[in-house]
């Protein structure tokens, strides 16, 4: 008997219900199989990885997944999103990036491309980014929409809002939004991200948005100039993150932040946005292209723009500058 | 012998001083070779479609070329370009927008895509474009710079301005802008392109413009519904246009007008952009989305966005809308 036909029906069962025990009589009158063949599948989920509490008379409990990404459980959050339609679940790529761009080419519907190993991630300005299997989410989302050129400069604001929003629900940590789009947790920085468009020059029609968060990964973890830079929501927290769960949250948290990307101005979140803010009252170095500024952020636009006071009192205003933390 | 080698230097000499007569001689000791190769070379380039007027003791002038695009002729204008440094000639394609797509994965540098034939030219709103051989100009020109994306809004203007240009000096026809970006002469379409970006969200990175203009076709080319919109320098002047010559400005001017484009600010040329619009003063339908306003254009704001003013006195404002002539 193959098992493996019945382990995403039987996954989604546990999973949905992951807070309770369900007995092998109710999976089998559910899906119209044998108990047989719950127990054989149970067996084979076991063997893959994941662990399944059973309680004589109570019946099982899914309570860990295995270490890697596993594609029957991808094939379950991607099928809870109304947006995303497909996902592409890699060992290893050189970026989920570069991935997703050549996928464009093909594919018309919204999708994510994740991979447990990235061996060239790169982030804003070419930066490589470290990306270590099964401790983080090296992820790429890919929008499908018509939206005018203009409204594009809000996107990253919407965005980074939105992963702020779920780390800090799925953690507890005090996630910060460092201008324009970097996460921060204790002025260390958890996720980064990049997001690449295509389309008319009016008229964007693909957005491509990659995203890196170290999840599980211990202090030590971070190698040298990296380790007083960089965190994760375990190092910060000192607790795990279920992945899956993690992503399942993401998704629903970006897809909303999508839709209101789409009907609202940055103006109508930018109190929200200007709390989460980490660069406030404080001296920074503020980089874009040539221009280097020193000075204190004393306001974000209407249309997302920063505004730095220098020593002189002189204001500058930046779309998109590096700032250093 | 092959002739073929001294085909690129030789071209080179008559079309740089096609005004006047080169003899053998002259010919032969800038480029050092034998006066016997200097004429097995011209028979060469006329038997390609040259055509080279030769007259005792005066010597040789370049007076025609082939009926299709030559690619030693395509070479020799492309090295006049200070900014375009790589050339790729079809004689058929689907559509030289979708090359340069692919083309753009390879190569870093500007570069333009031309062919004779395209076999699914595509304007905006995916609409065809009837891309005739040797009748006209279809052409993709990418150009690779960081813009930030809120610059990109002026981008089609400065472009429309410079075709305009480049039509109204290489034809003597009044060619006129159907804002934001169709070149019109005598209310009809002998112009239009298409641009598309990729890059990130902040930062624009490749530009690829696809350019399709109607040259030398005779009135009688355009069938049924497209003769009383459609028309080409030609069939509006009644004198054909050289097409390497036309190529040649056209680079010329559209790599002036990029070079503007990176410093200037639509404001900066709006004066100038505002003389060359064909839509002042007259009732017409503007389409964006779903939007559609019947009234008279008043006035195009500093950001080129478009201001119209309905029969009851609204004013509507377009960022790219498709406007019926």
């Amino acid at each position: 008997m193959n098992m493996a036909k019945y382990k995403g029906d039987i996954l989604e069962l546990l999973y949905h219900n992951r807070s309770t025990y369900l007995s092998g009589q109710t999976i089998a009158e559910r899906l119209a199989i044998s108990r047989t063949a719950v127990w054989k599948t149970i067996e084979l989920l076991k063997q893959q990885g994941f662990r399944v509490h059973s309680v004589q008379n109570k019946g099982y409990q899914l309570t860990g997944f295995p270490e890697e990404w596993d594609q029957d459980m991808m094939a379950l959050i991607i099928k809870q999103s109304s947006y995303f339609k497909r996902r592409f679940v890699y060992k290893e790529v050189t970026s989920t990036q570069l991935v997703a761009k050549e996928k464009l080419l093909e594919i018309d519907e919204p999708f994510i491309v994740i991979s447990e190993v990235q061996t060239a991630g790169r982030g804003r300005f070419n930066r490589s980014w470290d990306s270590q299997g099964t401790k983080g989410l090296w992820m790429t989302a890919v929008f499908r929409r018509d939206v005018p050129l203009q409204k594009m400069m809000s996107f990253n604001l919407f965005l980074s809002l939105a992963i702020a929003k779920t780390i800090r629900r799925m953690s507890g940590a005090e996630a910060k939004i460092k201008w324009p789009n970097d996460i921060y947790i204790d002025d260390r920085k958890c996720c980064g991200f990049l997001t690449e468009i295509s389309g008319e020059a009016a008229l964007i029609q693909n957005i491509i948005c990659g995203i890196g968060i170290n999840l599980n990964h211990e202090a030590s973890d971070f190698q040298q100039d990296l380790a007083v830079k960089a965190t994760s929501l375990k190092a910060a927290t000192g607790h795990p993150v279920n992945r899956y769960q993690f992503l399942e949250e993401l998704l629903i948290e970006i897809e909303a932040a999508f839709r209101q990307f789409l009907v609202l101005d940055f103006k109508d979140i930018k109190d929200e946005y200007g709390q989460y803010s980490n660069i406030w009252q404080r001296k920074l170095r503020y980089t874009e292209g040539t221009t280097v500024v020193e000075g204190v952020a004393v306001e974000i636009l209407d249309d997302g723009r920063l505004v730095v006071q220098d020593e002189k009192g002189t204001l500058h205003h930046f779309m998109s500058a590096d700032i250093e933390i």
